[in-house]
């Protein structure tokens, strides 16, 4: 690392930034400061809570401290002697972190730890600034002037448990950005304000399409029938364009016998990740953390022969997952979601054919929900680190043959991606869809696995065309993703604004006044009967607040109904984004409605 | 009971058969020999198993029996002499019943445990017949010959738990019937082969409809490919109908904290019935056993209005009860099941009219299904015992309330009901949409409910137009009851032989040699693009083979592709349930059968 690189920088301010709460605030005490995407965090316990309205003054105070050019000055101790001098300067968790080390090595520290303890298990260094000393494996900037004072920012506070668990006391973390320049840092803080418009939590909230409830439980969203709505055109429109090519949809049990995880192996690398399992009877049964092995299940219920592959069995399916309470993010990370799910069984000879054309399904599907291979997604192959038999899947044959054939494949088709090492499924090497939201943040939405490794545990078979029994092979993939995590995806990259086939309500009516109400409801019945879905504003409130507000909702198309309009006279249509209005006959309007919704622009 | 009742009869005869076993086979042990539907059983341990091939010589032999005029003699005994008569004659199992008698009294014996024991608790009574001496309430006939010889049959063997609990040793458990005249003995013969024929699990897997799978777990069902269809079907049906009446459909999480199930206040009524809670942090999860307390959540996440009332929050919703294993029928017993459930919040005054109209909605969907009001199905009135304050919510007043609407409802819709007493919900009576299956056995299939008990504990409120807060009622209700059990009965009603919208395979096309396969595929395109579920037999077998194979899976249209149909000739179709073939042009064919298809008859 770069002595004056930007991870140098952040870390040396999160230094300042320690300083300044030192200077500021008495007996404070200090958990990690580490590095963070764009910036940096100090954890620290105040004696009594601060707000968001200290923030300026911490700041001001790194300013100042950044000014007077502080050398960061490093020193060597012996870990004894670090316990002493941290005991002595009353700093708790310094010293229960350097204890860690003393007892168990680095094995049991976090990357967030490591950034302060350092890798050598002897010695630790401690840096030096103004009248701050902090344990720390560096490297840091020679000097605080490196640091350009306006180009970083204290963003916000949050709790934080110290060392992330539950059971110990929450400390007070504080988190800042840093760049070389201030435009960069304008850039971002942009960024972060449109992307705060844009979270898919508050428009959520705002467009009625989810809600959370304490008393059913964290991580398990509760869809409202708009946002039910647009779940149910999502998973309509991957079914019918799945049974279109082939695919065989099933339904199978949210839950199953723990042993069937154990059968596939997926108990003990998944274990952590699997909700506990339940004692019925004489069976453990256990909520499914993935569907494979049922439909490997329903693939072994009968005698297969070559002329049924490929299978492709595929799922809307529920499944459950553990994730720490920490991580869930409104309907990005759940505890439970739907996977379009499907696997692919069928002689090695057909996987590449097979892949090919999973991508194109994949390429078409998100074409038509306006995502651009490139910018908003990629792929990325994903390979086993072989040295690690704990992790994969012994067979160096079978990976071999299976990484060359996923990377021959997206050679043909000629779709660029990135390769990386020991992100494979334990059961064979994979292809990301790698996805990036509004922020540039990128992350796997799904992914296209070969798997050499299921047949074999499960014994499946097929009787191929000389009457032998032979052992298929298995592609798992997903179309679209888990629908909670595509519609968050959506929701963000729309702003809510949807297109008119996912639309909850499609055209938004309001009668001007109260004796137009009747022919608006036989006016709009007209629509509904044309399958299109409306909503009539019936609120004792003036025309314009009631259009307002549906412009606020995002409707695609609002009608104001009055005389005019009752007589027989054309519609006057608001049409969402536009500032003029289009003028159209009633039945004219229906069947331009039907064909943008069918055409799904 | 009337002495020469037909179930004295049963219970004689189960003793004769007792006896009929015990000169037969050596060291034989009794357990219970009750009454049951149609006829009796006793449970009986043999020294080695006996198979079916035994029961027409145990038949004969009971015969001999019956005719030889044999009396059932009663004796009174003190709990203690009996203990010492049936230790005597190493009769175990009775020996355990009448120690559990003497130690606990009647309230821990199960019903077919109290006809052996009786009521009493200081003396039982027992009954000799030939030199069979059984532990018996009775009564019994005077004289075998009460029973007549040619109107009974011994109909099969099973496998018992001794006292039905999986800890104990099985036993054998032999069944048979018994009526009063050798015609009524042949009619109920003749019904049980037809329901054996037309037995859904038969069917199920004739048909490839769905399957179980030991690893996944018992009462698990597996949907394939062909039963994903017809659900996928009938839950398009049900929501595309529900929202056309103004249902908002939503979907809710399959678990919640169990603390929901507290407040709702059916945790400590539905505690059996339920998977056993998970501990995941500091949250106790369960899998919801009903909808009802997810609903109302969504209903209480905003302010409500009178004008958003009645609200109709629908949801195919994935639920999970614990069944006995003993009891797991095929798709009519599960422990995972998808309910078309709804709840309707409404004012009081605007129940009745909610009420006509789901009652309506009912016969509609009914009536698309093919099933007949009054043969296939009929309502009753479920009504609370007030006097048990255990099992019922207390509050008289709207109780009364609550059963008159419900019984005026019913009235002023002409429709014909019975009245239960002791059958209603904990929380308000309600109507029982009761289904009679092949046999005749009425089973009570889903429920319309009237609840003023969820909306206090859960606070639900509206504001009113006079702009004070009040609190509405609910109506719990199905359209079509759980989809497994419904599609159960369509299968049996059918046997198999769908109407041709819900039919998996819908034309399945033969052609008559390998040269007619492209041409086959191209014509049957066709169809598929006009939305037709479509199947090709390729198979290398003859024409008749295959043809022969589609009538066998109730296919609804058939056709033979040769050159004649290829070079533009009209198709000859056959169809099912007719001996002769149409003659039709394929455009006219594809039209006939999206008309039919649309028209779902």
């Amino acid at each position: 690392m770069s002595k004056d690189s930007l991870d140098v920088k952040r870390h040396s301010a999160a230094h300042i930034l320690a300083a300044a709460v030192q200077d500021l605030f008495k007996d404070v005490k200090f958990g990690v400061g580490p590095v963070v995407e764009n910036g940096f965090y100090y954890d620290i316990e105040f004696p009594s809570n601060i707000s968001e309205e200290n923030l300026p003054g911490i700041e001001k105070k790194m300013k100042e401290m950044i000014k007077k050019n502080l050398n960061f000055e490093k020193e060597e101790m012996s870990i004894k002697d670090a316990i002493e001098y941290f005991e002595k300067a009353k700093q708790n968790y310094k010293v229960e972190l350097l204890k860690d080390l003393e007892k168990k090595g680095t094995t049991k520290l976090s990357d967030e730890e490591l950034q302060e303890v350092g890798e050598a298990v002897d010695k630790v260094t401690v840096y030096k600034t103004g009248n701050f000393v902090d344990l720390c494996r560096g490297p840091h900037v020679d000097s605080s002037n490196k640091i350009n004072p306006k180009a970083f920012k204290l963003t916000k506070l949050a709790g934080a448990y110290w060392r992330g668990d539950e059971n110990n006391k929450m400390i007070t973390r504080i988190y800042g950005v840093l760049f070389d320049t201030k435009d960069e840092l304008n850039d971002y803080l942009e960024l972060l304000e449109e992307a705060k418009m844009l979270d898919h939590r508050k428009l959520g909230k705002e467009l009625d399409l989810f809600t959370f409830s304490d008393l059913v439980g964290k991580g398990l969203p509760l869809w409202t029938e708009k946002g039910a709505t647009i779940r149910r055109e999502l998973e309509n429109f991957v079914i019918e364009e799945e049974i279109k090519r082939g695919y065989k949809h099933v339904v199978t049990p949210e839950l199953a016998k723990v042993d069937l995880y154990r059968k596939s192996g997926h108990y003990p690398y998944y274990k952590d990740t699997m909700y506990p399992p339940m004692e019925i009877d004489d069976e453990e049964l256990i909520l499914r953390p993935m569907t494979c092995p049922h439909h490997f299940m329903l693939y072994s219920d009968k005698k297969r022969s070559y002329r049924e592959l490929p299978m492709r069995i595929a799922e809307l399916a529920r499944l459950f997952r553990y994730e720490k309470s920490g991580e869930l993010t409104g309907m990005l990370r759940v505890r439970s979601f739907c996977l379009a799910d499907a696997h692919i069984v069928c002689m090695e000879e057909q996987a590449k054919e097979e892949i090919k054309q999973v991508i194109e399904l994949i390429d078409y599907i998100s074409g038509v929900l306006g995502l651009e291979k490139g910018k908003d997604y990629s792929y990325r192959l994903s390979l086993g680190d072989r040295e690690d038999e704990k992790k994969y899947y012994k067979d160096d044959k079978a990976w071999d043959c299976a990484e060359k054939i996923l990377r021959e494949t997206l050679g043909e088709i000629k779709a660029p991606f990135e390769e990386a090492k020991g992100d494979a499924a334990f059961y064979g090497p994979k292809i990301d869809i790698q996805m990036k939201n509004v922020l540039g943040k990128e992350d796997t939405a799904f992914t296209i696995q070969y798997d050499f490794c299921m047949p074999e545990r499960f014994e499946m078979t097929y009787v191929d065309k000389d009457g032998e029994e032979k052992r298929p092979i298995v592609i798992h993939r997903s179309s679209i993703g888990a629908i909670e995590r595509t519609f968050a995806f959506l929701i963000e990259k729309y702003a809510g604004a949807f297109p008119l086939w996912l639309s909850p309500i499609q055209v938004h009516f309001v009668p001007v006044s109260e004796k137009h109400i009747v022919g608006t409801r036989e006016l709009a019945d007209r629509f509904k009967e044309a399958g299109i879905r409306i909503e009539i504003d019936e609120a004792d409130e003036t025309v314009g607040n009631k259009v307002r507000k549906a412009v606020g909702q995002k409707i695609p198309y609002i009608v104001v109904v009055g005389d005019d309009e009752l007589s027989g006279g054309e519609l006057k249509v608001r049409v969402r984004g536009r500032n003029d209005q289009i003028q159209t006959k009633r039945d004219e309007f229906i069947e331009r409605l039907k064909k943008e919704i069918k055409e799904k622009k």
